[in-house]
């Protein structure tokens, strides 16, 4: 087998595989898919186009999709997340060598341009022949961020147009390289998107910002194919959110500084799942907690939980540790940083890097940012009114997020979680976008989320690995609940 | 003033007016909306007919309502519940005296018959000169459970078919007297509930109970006007049931027992919203805690909390508390009460009685049923097989609901929460329906949630009573996140 | 059988009998004492004078010192804390009647006057014949508190002076009826207690007010016989005053009041062992718990739980709930409770009810004091500088220990443990004091602490009631680790 | 000024001062005593032979001593703890240069030989002149684990002898070095031991194993200088084990493996302070946790705080994660690992490591040993009776203390109180055995634990970093309490 690729160092992929080896135990979801359908083969005849941070554990959920018969190639969906012995061990397979990989394309490394980054987004659809003949590229799309899908719809839109516009200074940096990237494409083939998008049976996407995007083509009438939203499932934002961070946010900060949580104050700004995680963490550590919300459903939640909810402004000398986990902006501004305590922890797991304003801090003037180690930056203030020169906050990351930064992300059984949803979507969306399907239960052009059984399904693959016994209801109890004996078993509204 | 009410006993009204007093401190929520909507009267002119446990807390409710200019009847919607010396406070009211009193007709007393219940359930309904001019009568209904909702319902049926019909050897008891109410009712006016019904603008349900009744109204196109599904408010559902049974569980059973919960082994049966406030109060004593649950993901959620996820079979002989809250039948059966430790405590905090299989235990060949005090029984068993005889179980509350037979309910300060949303949706309906209310938002027949903003209103009354500063986005905040200043924050299939 | 005994009314032994059955089953550690020690009769020729609350747990007390061949008298060592039933039980005893009592003679009721209850303490020791023959007489005590013990010394001091004192005004009123006790044996018999204390081996005391009374009668070179000291028993003092109050703390306060703990912000003034339970036991309910302190450890230990430690002067207004668990004075002052927020609950579960001034309270000029419900009690305060009259707090059981007066006490099981070691000491002291014993061992006249092997036994008694398996050393790491493999195993200083 | 020392890289000390410098600020004891001695130095005229882990913190105890006016010179007290950056800036001090040393002597440096290590423990007795005059030599010993002292013993020991014994081939391998260091020694100067240890004042030392040999060398009537046992401070030992290993524990499972610990069960070996530290930990992050336990005391405790207590043959098959904790030996057997589940993670928070038996592992036949990182390796067993080849389980740090060989070990608050502890004893110990001192208090050649009062001032050195604010006890209430307003608060057997 030979195949084109691009990855850092094909030699490392033997450290890779036994990484791999270790992560296949803590993602039973993706196993347990291939022990259910590893016979009849459901993704046979999918070939996805995969746009998601090149990890181990995104190594497990490629070669789940091969082991169900699917052809894959793989794009990083951000240019720092790649793990570079996972890309080489994935291209090699299981069962290949450097010289004779049996794997999948992988494009992806370590610290990718912007320009390389979308040159590798495109690459997940440079399918062998594709050019020549569309219904040989990719007919399924596995998205993280919406990136790869947004390629397309603009691809297909510029063609429409017959030219892809100039950049506007207005724009972000980023958008001028999908420009490029896509003016160059317009050059080689002038239908290529458009050959490409009507072969697409469907995207199947897992983040709330990539979500917003497909809504948001839907609303406008754009969306050029069906979409599920697998970020909505119960097992992949509550357990992502909540318990993913649970684990990774101390995991962060014990390896960023060397702060004893036990005693200290937190402040964690949103209880959203992701703060709920948060705030029960850092109490497990014996820390004390005082949340902030702008929610006054999640703020009620917080103080019959038994936290302290305040404003940022009246606790910044109080607090030790802030941590934002709100998705929103400038949660913590840079004239709080100059308020708070000497040597205060400042960190963020929310989304953006914007949760935190590093821009006003660097922009104090007389700040200096002095580095204590990769991501953990002291930046030491200016005299002011009330203080001396030289008391300091501790930032991680850089303001992104600490728990990638600063440890290593969601362990693999978070990830077995979202990540089964993601095979689960698949296989759903392959097969009820088949020419020669006719159930009512088509997906048309549109987003939905994934059918609470399959949501259930997911749930109920991660149980025997933590020992958990499921109860089965009788027949005349599940009448009486009005529910089907395998589900599902709750209202569409159920909050969990 | 005067007036007609059925009560046990108007002398009780002192103590009664104290007991109000005192839940008034722990009710922010419905004393805010008095201070909120005391000027601007909302509910002048609403007649509103209500049904719902005649206690302290429904005191302050009524109260609430009344200040907001409505006029109320009133009615228990339990034979058992009702607080005799709340009763009495409430047909005073807080400026009357048992010789004048100035307050609100009450037709409840604590252990009514089935016949007198669904006589005082006819009375909220009967309004001076209703017969004569049915829109003298009640415009809306409070209603928890249905029963007066179903009244009204079964009225219109019966006098539309001109006659009653008989009640059949498999009706539950308890239809027998519905049935010869309403045959009485027609005997006087074979158009009263017609007319009465004609004159109702909506109805607000705050159970699951009676909401699943008011669904199955409106599936069936014999719904008769709007209602507000109050239940399903964030603010009733997940912390009436959640933190509402964290503090009543183990109020029941230290009241009911002598027993240590510490140190011991709890099993709860269900970890939804009541089972998760059931094992978070009972490993806040000290008990360690094991889960049976059906849903694959409440049951992942359980074992992520740290709890065991076992099947009752595997864990009768290690349990030495057994508590169900799961809303469906047969839980616990005869046969595995038989195989419990000696002296292992069950009891219920889900919904209805049959959770524990309370026939099939008396019906066991031998077994003896002693009363150790009110609310608290041995049932000792019959030698078997394996053990000899004199090993016993203690049931709670006969396999009721133990937080209300063993203790007294949820505090006030839930049902804070809970009546909050009661009277904004009866704010929110009487507005909405009335004969010039022109607004896209006019409720039509049909069963509807609570606006997400509203709920979010009831939180916010309840903060400020816990200390809680809630946090403003800023405008170019709330536009970065998509949302209004003022709220709603979250998208409907926000999960909190 | 026939004997004397005073109690209330031996008609209720049935229901007495009824409670102790169910009170056995949670009290491993006597009913193991009983399997184990029911043939050897390690206490035949005991005759205890036992001086403790005469409760249900008492009684399973009681029954287990004869069980284990003891003969006992009994009084009660409060004058309110008698259950009536229980007494009855135990002079009609498990296999008597009414009218042919088998049990044991108990001096107590509910409700003694001061007068009554110094009479009973003296009737303990009033073992016929005693009078004519010392020996006959009581030889060990049984005491909570040193009542019984204080009043042996006092006898045999005032015998060798001849003469019993007058009271002075400034002694305690009940110092008065303590020495009118004695006025009156001295004239009936000059030297009753001299010879009933010749014929004592000794005393087993388990609370630190009684063996403080005990270690100033040796420091003082008073003490006339050998006393162990059970109160310091991990298995007394950790576990009574830790896990005892954990459960019984959050009964009281249900009990008393309506008032929902959880989001509620408690202040425990305390973090003893008493506090540290009181602490966890709000925390579990999800309240938000502030500490006070005034040894640093504590106070260090308590911020390291992640509670905030602060100054009572500094959360009078944050507070909604406060617990006094210290042992000291005027924890909580009249001042401190004017300035509380509105209808803040006040209580104590540390020792005296001096923790809480209540005379303070009282003398406030203009307070009102109203009785909600016995042991329940608003304070209204008077106008102030800074408040209009009518804020007020509730005040539980008036200021005395609040888990006696709203609720039943510790629970059955941690009673176990506190009285088995009580067993155990006397079975030990009983032993080592005998006239033949030789062991380098012997009790001397001081007061020594239960050799640690038996309060590991005690411990060792409890666990498998809770489902604990033990591990076992093996010889091999048993010297490894310098100790026996059966214990102890532990240096005296080690703090658990 | 210039001195001998011996490190890695004296160029690493601005990385080094970096580190001391956030060190500093987690340090709130060491920098309180600074502030509060620095003027009086107390120290001064004390020269300390210093053997600890030559840390960042260990860097700021060292720096705090020569603020209060000691000399030092330092080795490490383990051949691999050294950090390099830290000997590099206490050489070079906070105001010197490399070429220009302002600091103390250390000689230490990571991954030492036993040869090397027993080399630079003579070498902090190697003061200038000391050979010439004694009385020039160092007068205390700041010792961990108290192989300084005991070099110092057996130095005089041989020198009394006349010569060093030949090593057996029973001694182990350290023990060779030791006697070839000191023979080198006794042809060098036939009295320098004998006159370092005439000269030496006392010792302080902090470890269990160090407390235990000084106890045998008092219990033998060998020791030569008075000691302080830091040791069994509550501030130590509470501390540090509890709280240290809350911290340090998940931190070293987290960095040394991709597990999530939620969900999973947990077996921890041993409740004493250490596995209470532990279990609270693992159950911070949702894993449900199993204690093991051989004291029964320790078993209830953790019965009563909700943990399952179980044998560990019980549990080989349900555990995921199992850490020992308890100081003793062959706690997990070879037997044990190979009956686990597969990719089980064992680990040791405890003492040595033999608390896992790794010996036996590796002597399983055909067992095989896979390094996955550093600290991390999985053990593939063979296939037994029961199972296939290729299970396997992850052992951390070799069995060694896995917070220190995969996380950092204690955080430097935690180490404050450690240290603060030592520094306020070498006070202590140096001005009550001052040659003029005459207080009744003098210091005697024994061994001593703190004065309760120093234990409680170094707790107080903490709260104010942690904003506790403490109570203070008015005369009044002392006296009831019969303690002193300024402490100490507690009677000697107080187990806090």
């Amino acid at each position: 087998m030979s195949f084109d690729y691009r990855i850092a160092d094909i030699s490392q992929h033997e450290a890779g595989r036994h990484q791999i080896r270790l992560a296949e135990h803590e993602m039973p979801g993706l196993m347990s898919l291939r022990a259910e359908y590893g016979d009849s083969q459901p993704l046979a005849g999918a070939r996805i186009a995969g746009s998601l941070h090149m990890t181990v554990q995104t190594a497990v959920l490629i070669e789940t999709l091969t082991a169900l018969g699917a052809e894959v190639r793989w794009a990083s969906c951000n240019i720092f997340s790649t793990q570079d012995e996972a890309a080489a061990a994935v291209v090699v397979g299981p069962r290949g060598t450097p010289e004779d990989p049996q794997g999948v394309p992988v494009f992806a490394w370590k610290n990718e341009t912007l320009e390389e980054y979308w040159w590798t987004a495109s690459q997940i659809f440079a399918w062998p022949g594709v050019d020549e003949d569309p219904t040989k590229g990719a007919n399924m799309i596995l998205d993280d961020g919406a990136d790869a899908t947004m390629l397309v719809h603009k691809g297909v839109e510029f063609e429409a147009a017959g030219a892809v516009p100039s950049a506007q200074d207005s724009d972000p940096e980023e958008y001028h390289y999908v420009l490029a990237t896509l003016r160059k494409s317009l050059q080689e083939n002038p239908q290529r998107w458009t050959g490409i998008a009507k072969n697409l049976r469907g995207v199947t996407e897992e983040t709330t910002t990539g979500v917003n995007r497909l809504y948001q083509f839907a609303r406008d009438g754009k969306l050029l194919f069906p979409a599920i939203n697998v970020n909505d499932s119960v097992t992949k934002s509550k357990f992502d959110n909540k318990y993913g961070v649970r684990h990774s946010l101390p995991d962060g900060i014990m390896r960023a500084t060397d702060v004893l949580i036990g005693g200290k104050v937190s402040v964690v700004c949103g209880y959203g799942d992701v703060g709920k995680g948060a705030a029960e963490a850092l109490r497990g550590q014996g820390s004390r907690v005082i949340i902030t919300e702008i929610d006054p459903i999640n703020a009620l939640q917080a103080a019959m939980d038994g936290y302290q909810v305040a404003r940022l402004e009246d606790v910044l000398e109080t607090g030790d540790i802030f941590i934002t986990t709100t998705g929103g902006k400038d949660i913590i501004s840079a004239e709080a940083m100059q308020k708070m305590k000497n040597k205060a922890i400042v960190g963020n797991v929310g989304h953006f890097d914007n949760e935190v304003d590093i821009a006003g801090l660097a922009a104090i003037p007389g700040v200096q940012k002095v580095e204590i180690k990769p991501q953990v930056h002291e930046w030491v203030m200016p005299a002011d009114g009330t203080r001396a020169e030289g008391h300091s906050i501790i930032l991680l990351s850089e303001g992104r997020l600490l728990n990638l930064g600063n440890a290593t992300g969601h362990p693999s059984f978070v990830m077995s979680s979202s990540f089964a949803n993601q095979t689960i979507a698949q296989i759903e969306l392959f097969a009820k976008t088949a020419p020669d399907y006719t159930g009512e239960d088509r997906y048309e052009t549109d987003v939905y989320v994934l059918p609470k059984v399959l949501d259930e399904k997911v749930a109920r693959l991660h149980l025997d690995a933590l020992g958990a016994r499921l109860t089965e209801l009788s027949k005349e109890q599940a009448d009486y609940l009005g529910v089907d004996v395998a589900g599902p078993y709750k209202p569409e509204h159920y909050r969990y």
